[in-house]
């Protein structure tokens, strides 16, 4: 059941549509059993440290905070909001001191202690400075998810040298984030540096033909080096997930 | 050293613009060694078995010719071209009829024994007959480097229980690969039922607003399904050598 | 006659470029009968309740309460001003108290008793949370248009038992608005499962590779479900009017 | 069941891939049980007369020959393929005498009786000559699914009397379908003459601007009638099929 | 010489970059002489009545002063500045209390008396209240040119008999002008309607799939009637002045 | 009446679709009197020579020969048809020796005698050779249209000399038609040395990021020279039908 | 070493990620040696006068400070950011007085002392003044990498004698720089009447179908002059480097 | 004067539509002095061996023949004739011997004596075996052009070794084109390891997401090296003459 779920409820309980035995009933069932096969997976992903998240853009500083504490209550594991504005989270905070906001990456979260291996390490890398937002989005997602996670920013193609620094951290990963914005060749340079899975995403860092962000979109799609894939423009979030599910395979 | 060097040492040395002690100079000179670090890597990959690949599109079928056998001849793994027609196809098996050619996909390929992990599996899901071409280049570049495959075709969302009744393989999987044109929904259904990665395929099947894949891409890319990355539209070879990728991380 | 119309002849009028004669001549003179033939519909059409309809886009408070007291003074039907701003409601309201403003889908309206049939049902289904103002703007206009109208919201294809929990409604309506941004696939799936016909309303909703409402646009032109159409991007008002054409047909 | 589906079963019971036995259970076991609730409306169609229906495109005539015997004998109503070139229609009319050729539309059927009611009458208008092709898949396609259709060609914008001389027939139909290329004006003037439902099929007739009717396709969508939607360009198949879903309602 | 010129002269002068022998020696030498054959036009188009023109974008309110001054000083024709914003207008309206200010179209001008014949009658039509400003600017501007101007505004094709009712100005214009967002249907109605030029202005009223204007432009340029071309979106100026230059004709 | 009506009254009737008498009692019936108020400016069109045109392109040599026979038949005037195949004109001229084809333009023609004023020129210049097809359909238009029409080819930006050769005749033309693919600049230079209008055409010639002529398109639209309009790419038909309009006004 | 770098030292070292030592030893590191032959070229650039350059989009006042000190003090050389808002550049100059902005083409630069060659000149030539930030941004740039630099505004193609009155300034540049906005034909123009390499600059200017940029880019790429190339919209800077280096070449 | 027009008189003359005498005056006559200030230039650019060149495509043998021999009599230097068919150039190589054909460029030329420095070497480095029909063009151009020309292919981004290989001849160049096609990441890499000039050509190899060579133009334009300037896609023969222009620089 995610959290859209449990915050339709709440408000239609409070609007007075449903009456208190429906909400109830409504938020003891389990969307898991209706489907009934996607039981067991479910289950091993919190064992993992996957977080709840919450998805807070054009959500209120309210909105935000019931569904958090509410998460926050049922969940042993993390509990996260991507998007969330500096002064969103502060009204949060407020209320629930638990919560910590990562300012680069807008992310509030509350963090609860998981096990990682630290043997299996993501590694993110972005060409600019202007791209560390949305690799940061990436890395405390991923760090979230129970990953072990390392960063290198500032290792864009035009210098190419500051890329071959850290040969050994490319060979050690398990998976490559590559976040870059303009022409995004990046992820082709390293994506035939590494037999490892790379995940591609795209910043709407640049501008003129650079077309926030679809310039490299389309540019990390038709990569010359096999084994690349790409999430949408910006979106740290999904790479980071992402990266979690490849990385606790066994 | 990729197939393509190779080609371009021998042709140079065929035009007589290099000579002889320099082409075997030249093909003895390993690419590894050169860039120091990625050796260790490319050894494994070879285990694993991935093949050595050619890309046959506007390659003359001399030209996949010469590259297949010198691959054949030097590799011990199996060795495959891609975007073969039927008429290259049938020339190359002429002179070397080991080579096995596949009408769907349009893979020409020498398969060299390889041993599977039968509980390591891959599943391949397309919406309609139309992708089939696609989701067999995929299938057939994952069989060639080493994996367990598994295919169900015609599960487009328009008749979505024809998905369902797949239930278990979904489970089971280790990767999915999704293909699919037209507005690609296929995707974000398989994204939203299972906890593995997911990587989406988007096809030029269609017509009109569906502008050649584009419009599937845009979609696959846009998906509400976290977990969901992205390859080029009709690009099912690099979707196979992704998911093998990530399924034979340990 | 249209509120544009009548708006102009006032304007001109105040200004003088017309005289009062001229201008009740020309608010007397029914578009209907210069055409000829559409009267009777035209009729026929205020009997089942259609309101009298302002685009509240780019003008001022002043036009929409002038436009407003004419059109309630005229017609014996509801009235409605769609796209209006909280503070230009305010500004109406305060001089015609008869008018409500939601909130939610930014209409200003009159309602008038009309006689709903409740075996008509128009069923609304949204994606996700952020199309709520949009899927409430089809709800709120089918209701002026005097149709009976349910909805549920939540209902995106990434949790698809989301959307099964609703087959009784979906087998009982009529006609189906589907509102979606991102890639638009819940259209597709719902139009698989009914053979109503289905309006598919993208919405802006979305980031990058969603192209404010664009790739959620082509994906529902694309679908590969049989019986969908699409309205303009955000147009949720447009779905709540075509939705109660259908819906009156006898 | 779909007749991908049963064509799917039948090829792999031919490749030995699923027993007789298996084939034939899985040819026996309805979709509509697996989902519950869709069984009503799925036989309630049928009473009205919908055909089943074979995307041509992309089959060769063998398989067109194939799925069309078998939905043929399994099928008490008509069966229809669309997008089929001449050449695939005479050789499966060669083996299948039953079956007509519609050249204009490019459909292939065999038409069974079906109860129409003349009341009923869906109107089809395009705007030129060169909108005719898919103009007759939308008629040949309503005809199928059991209406009453009346077709008038040649009503472009650009001499606008056209359209006017057929006012009786604007007035007396319960559905209109617009096809029409270049700028697709057709629609908008036809939903500011009538309160019936418009579908709207923009066609990929014209040049440079035009853009293969994605001018048209935008127009339609900017319509500024309310009361019009749209379905994907040269889609006369899909106008059809939703106004004969439109008509039937009760 | 263009305001331009000027205004870069009176610059580089002030800064002191050339001398004020060498302003005074650029300023007097004319533009025409050194073509050598535009003189006559020039001349010609003066006793027309052809305004000197200012484009008032991203000019500060004293370089707007400064030109209209040195141009009301040379010229003993009108003198107009377009996309002046109230602010820029009032800053040069009370150093120059000579200059006009139409607020709907945003022009600064100061008109001088022209002989008009009123027999070379251009007709704007416009089709909904949110195209005005843009009708507004081609009026004002064919006005300020020395022509006489005759204006409908709602006549869009969705209640197409407020079109018909405007006949006998139609019949009667030499040149007309179409001014429509949304689908821009509206100019191939009028293109169909007459056999005189029409300039087609699309404009960027409309939402989603109305794209800004590019929508109307797109379907301008496509439409089916012939007799029809096509400014820039939104460039009522421009449409004025081509339909001035076009009236004046003998 | 239009040549679309007539060959489909013709087609009905030959079908059996419609009798021999209502096939007459349809081709009498004047469009003209339907609406009204056209008729005087149709007839004015008559005596300026204005050609009867049908669109060749998507019509057999049959439809083309049976309504150009009908055309010359019923008018005293030029007969003309776009968009003709050398092949199509071919098997016209057999039936219809009187018609002359134009390979160039591709244009099909009867030329009857017409009063052209020499004083009034319409002067069209190219920008390379490969335009020179859509200029020669612009002028053989004009020309049949009873223009004087003078052109000089080869006058591209990029030797701008071979512009400012031909100065005598910009001069002296009352309209200018520009014909020119690639980035389009003529137009804006034209616009910039005469005070006439402009109408410029963009062509499909050029490659990559010329974009089949939306390049020149969207260069044209966007000049900045005033006085400038733009028809469809390739269209020199609607620029001569356009020139000539302007040119016949008085 | 780039300044991106040593940004990313400094910061690493104040959050304590690495020790003083460590960053002593990273700060010593040279880029070059790690590259092993870019070492010649670097030193002879810095003799050349080429300038340490910042970015500024996107950082704050304090990061465009400290690097600017940093980089002052490291380098005898001049210092230049770009796209430095007049806020950030009052901020850093009230820190470092040394630093002087330049307010059009928003540099904020420290300049040092370098031997200007008079007799190889960059020429710059804009269309309109709106362009001018553009092209001063060039201007600047190639200026602070010790060129000697002359520019002409406003002479944009629609009034063509205003770029003739510079012909020999045309025919004495050793590289031509032109910036337009709008169609861009100034590119083409020019690159006709010289055989110097011209480099284009595209910029933002204008509306509608200039699309920010993307016309103007279109068509230089498009140009029908040979000899031309192409920067971003916008890009002064980059055409100002380019052009620096064509220069110094020997 | 260009070929163009030679050719334009030719026909001319054999027409009959100018005199032997006219044709005669018009070929004497040099463009040169018509501006008057382009003459010395004009000389030195052939000194230099800038071939006279003829665009092949959409010009018949025949066509190709007659200019190239009237240009080959006519001038001491080069003739080159680019995107010429293998049949065309046949055609031309039987009636003008001299003529050589290189079949991968498609260019078709007469080659002069020339001098070459052999100090000042243009590089052309591209990314992949596809891309080689454009280096070609390039190559081949400034061969023709008079300059000493080194070429290496494959050495695309995706091994990255291959590209370090040719260190020194990247150091050792004074201009360098870099031609690539899918994301074009070669140019980006390339720019960040010199600071000579580096010109970029997008080619149009790739599918899906590298649209014809779109993707690879926009990432070039948006490269995050400076120093890098684009021409058109497939635009080898533009990239080799501003190569060219740029080493004939002193």
């Amino acid at each position: 059941m995610t959290d859209e779920e449990i915050c339709s409820v709440l408000r239609r309980y409070k609007q007075g549509s449903i009456s208190e035995r429906e909400a109830a009933a409504f938020l003891e069932k389990s969307s898991v059993e209706e489907m009934g096969f996607a039981e067991v997976d479910h289950a091993r992903e919190r064992r993992q440290g996957f977080p709840e998240v919450i998805y807070g853009e054009g959500k209120t500083g309210e909105q935000v905070l019931a569904i958090m504490e509410a998460l926050a209550e049922k969940s042993a594991g993390s509990v996260m909001a991507t998007r969330v504005s500096a002064e969103k989270a502060a009204f949060v905070q407020e209320k629930l001191p638990e919560a910590r906001y990562d300012e680069v990456s807008r992310i509030l979260y509350i963090e609860r202690p998981v096990v990682r291996d630290p043997e299996r390490m993501i590694l993110i890398l972005s060409a600019g400075t202007s791209d560390i937002p949305v690799a940061e989005e990436a890395r405390l997602t991923a760090h979230l998810c129970g990953n072990t996670v390392k960063v290198h920013y500032d290792c864009g193609v035009a210098g190419i040298h500051r890329l071959f620094a850290h040969k050994a951290d490319i060979e050690a990963a398990r998976v490559i984030i590559v976040v870059a914005g303009m022409e995004g060749a990046l992820a082709s340079v390293v994506g035939g540096l590494t037999d490892k899975p790379v995940i591609a995403v795209p910043t709407s860092v640049g501008y003129g033909a650079a077309f926030h962000g679809v310039t490299a979109l389309l540019a990390m799609l038709s990569s010359c080096a096999s084994g690349v894939s790409v999430v949408n423009i910006d979106n740290g979030f999904g790479a980071g997930v992402l990266a979690s599910k490849i990385n606790h395979l066994r």
